[in-house]
């Protein structure tokens, strides 16, 4: 379980799986300026709310690295440039800014006469947080596997596991850690229009696990529930604000609705990173729109008439209420997720 | 409005808007033989619930012309074998086995010395079916334009047009004649997954009449609902029970759920041949399971690793408590649909 590792700093680059290319082809996209990444987490090279903020936590460090000739003012200002960019590479997932914070009050905090260490100060700090996301995602793994009964049938949406997270997963990682326990279990992975990342990475992944796995398109899924072969539904998050709102790949919102309307139980399980206690509720919560090719093209094909108008948002909000469980690495957070949330960010401050 | 035709007799042929091509390529796709036609029907190469009732109808024509050369009991076996063929060709619509039944009960009421006519009368019956249903479907449009107000945003899922009926269609047919009547209005088309007859053909449609029209993933339409950005759904259907539970594409379900939750009128436009007295509720709708590859792979490419489980059902069924009202050519049937549908059969007798 979670031997598949998104990314790896290697030799001075970042080396990334190129996950646009799979499962038809196992190949490397590798790094060399923080531009690379910026591009890379852009393009979805590398996605997954917590990868993406460790790819951008690598990003700086390149940066630091490209800019390392550069001395004082000039040099904290490209950094400071980079940075930024990094950060706003993709809107809606909070781990990027949280990451990307991280980075910038460790080179913040650095004696200006060690500036030029600064390439290796950061690559520490981006492997720590490297490392402790992966040990997050194990245990919260760990906790998620504790909801999951011997037998059970479960539906989960995009991509969440080490492809997506450092470490096993979030939403993935409680169906390995619980699978791993020796529990008998099986899934239906939603294909996850427009991108696929359930058709191309989690069914990839799963089968790779040796994990039962049916792959459906997504609108099969609320049938399902409603004829009672789904158990439970966990999905991963992008950015969940502080009242318990949950924005995550787009198609999650439907999925809670189907399953609030069948009381079925429905999990989001997230690193403490991917809370946003700066959103009060949703409704703040900004929603990337992708181009519209995502929806009409697919690998050259062209799947709509030239001129087509298309609304392609990355992200849905699911409301509070349609949310059984969150799941971090702190424990399993469960409603008035105002309440809870609180609690668990003041303990872990 | 309508002069797209999915399919003409022409030539002792039936030439059919080979569908699966469009809208990269406009092509016909030529039945000689029955065979043909049952093939063009499995492969869906002419779909949508009463084409493929007159397809089959003219596909019975097609076998008079093939067997004319056998005479007595030898040519109605062959015939009769013919018809429970097509009429199996697909299971859900019910549409088929009303159209073979029709070919059928005057191919059984043929004179033994009139069995060399029998082309041309089944030619003549062909015809009327498929006349008639033009009739029905411009009828039911113009019913059906009465619930759109004028600046209506309509959502609709797959593709209801004057390709999936003779006639200007259904659900599609309703919001064209509200356009043609002046209305000014705006549709969402559901790409509908997997075979995409939302974007490959009702976008294509929509844009050739110039009505606008915005493209979305399938699991976009519960988050517009929810954002009050949907005044109304619109479907056709493939089998509607004596209670009103509907079958229709899948993915047609789920938007019945949201729109029942968020409260948006939820219309279903078909012909009274989509009816199924016989069905006493949506349990005993057969839903046909289409193979993997539609979800597995696009025009040759690979989407999904292989060795993959798949679940493919081609359609889902809607409760007749999410449904707001079912427009037929004989106008407007309301809740409850078991007293509505029993009344307009019953005067249709």
């Amino acid at each position: 379980m979670g031997s598949l590792a998104a990314m790896e700093f290697v030799d001075n680059t970042l080396k990334l799986i190129d996950q646009r290319q799979l499962p038809n082809k196992f190949s490397f996209f590798v790094c060399k300026t923080w531009q690379d990444c910026e591009y890379a987490i852009k393009d979805m090279v590398v996605r997954g709310a917590p990868a993406i903020g460790a790819a951008a936590a690598y990003g700086a460090v390149l940066a630091a690295m490209q800019y390392k000739n550069h001395s004082g003012v000039d040099f904290v200002n490209l950094m400071h440039n980079a940075m930024a960019s990094l950060s706003k590479a993709r809107p809606t997932a909070v781990n990027l800014n949280w990451a990307i914070n991280r980075m910038l009050n460790v080179f913040d905090s650095l004696d200006w006469t060690k500036l030029e260490e600064a390439g290796n100060i950061l690559k520490q700090e981006a492997d720590s947080l490297h490392n402790e996301d992966i040990e997050k995602s194990k245990k919260l793994s760990l906790f998620g596997a504790d909801l999951i009964a011997d037998g059970a049938r479960i539906l989960t949406h995009c991509n969440t596991g080490s492809l997506a997270v450092p470490g096993p997963g979030t939403a993935l990682g409680m169906i390995k850690a619980a699978y791993d326990c020796g529990k008998k279990l099986s899934v239906f992975a939603d294909e996850t229009r427009p991108r696929l990342q359930g058709a191309r990475l989690t069914a990839w992944e799963l089968l790779t696990e040796g994990i039962p796995c049916t792959l459906i398109a997504d609108s099969v899924a609320s049938c399902l529930m409603r004829d009672g072969k789904v158990d439970l539904v966990v999905v991963g998050a992008d950015r969940i604000a502080a009242n318990g709102d949950t924005a995550n790949k787009i198609g999650t919102f439907a999925l809670s609705l189907a399953a609030a309307h069948f009381r079925i139980p429905f999990y989001v399980a997230a690193p403490l990173s991917t809370i946003d206690p700066g959103c009060a509720t949703g409704n703040q919560i900004k929603i990337e729109e992708r181009p519209s090719t995502e929806v009409t093209m697919l690998d050259g094909i062209k799947l709509a008439p030239d001129g087509i108008n298309v609304y392609n948002p990355a992200f849905d909000v699911s409301p509070a209420e349609n949310i059984s469980a969150i799941i971090t690495e702190k424990g399993i957070l469960r409603p008035p997720f105002s309440e809870s949330i609180a609690n668990v960010l003041g303990k872990n401050k």
